[in-house]
């Protein structure tokens, strides 16, 4: 299928939509989850399109992955988090809902499980511990 | 944390415990899991060791990346999956239960939801479903 340059994401990138961000380079732009699963779900996005990793090329792939390890070392510092799990989802089947590529990154605390998916966070609470990721962050 | 050498997925590149594999290039190595998440659930590890991702090199990622991107086309050809979930852990309360970086790729089915971890399915079975992964291999 076709990308829709009309996708949220997309559109986040172009600055039609705010959102709270994180982290960019030249390559790809990391922002905050609105409807966190942990605290510190953020997104690591390509600024360049494609759907997801099935039409990804090597290029997206590696620039993806070389942020997601740079946010997963912001989040266990910043954040104090002791382990990070990384989603990916390919199609709507396989739990896609915005049809940009992008890797979840959910920082994890022993004993703290995953909340379910689609609850919005008040903005306040992101905004404060997206500060203290951007702490996290070498360099 | 040091990289252990004794780990389970180390032993299976040395050759040390069988495996069902499906694919391998020069960086690269992909096996079934013996505790299915889905029908056609496969592991993508780095031929060279590194802990999880916090660790790993550009090119460690890169190279697992554009492998995990082709077993996704494998699976949807081969097994008719509508989607791919990809899930990978870091450390122990991220999720982490084998030490050498593995991205979990679960074939997804419409209204198939992931079955819980932890359940070995019958080696016949993931023979058969591997079977049909290889098939859907490209070149």
């Amino acid at each position: 299928m076709a990308y829709d340059p009309n996708n949220i994401f997309a559109k986040i990138l172009r600055g039609e939509i705010p959102c709270e961000k994180l982290y960019e380079d030249d390559e790809t732009f990391v922002f905050m989850d609105i409807m966190p699963r942990a605290d510190g779900h953020c997104l690591v996005i390509p600024k360049t399109p494609c759907r997801n990793m099935l039409d990804a090329s090597d290029a997206q792939l590696a620039a993806c992955l070389r942020t997601v390890r740079k946010m997963g070392h912001a989040v266990m510092k910043g954040l104090g988090a002791e382990g990070v799990t990384v989603q990916q989802f390919n199609e709507a089947v396989g739990g896609q809902e915005v049809f940009h590529l992008h890797y979840h990154i959910l920082p994890r605390h022993d004993g703290v499980r995953l909340r379910p998916p689609g609850k919005m966070e008040d903005q306040a609470v992101i905004k404060e511990i997206a500060a203290k990721i951007r702490a996290g962050l070498d360099g």
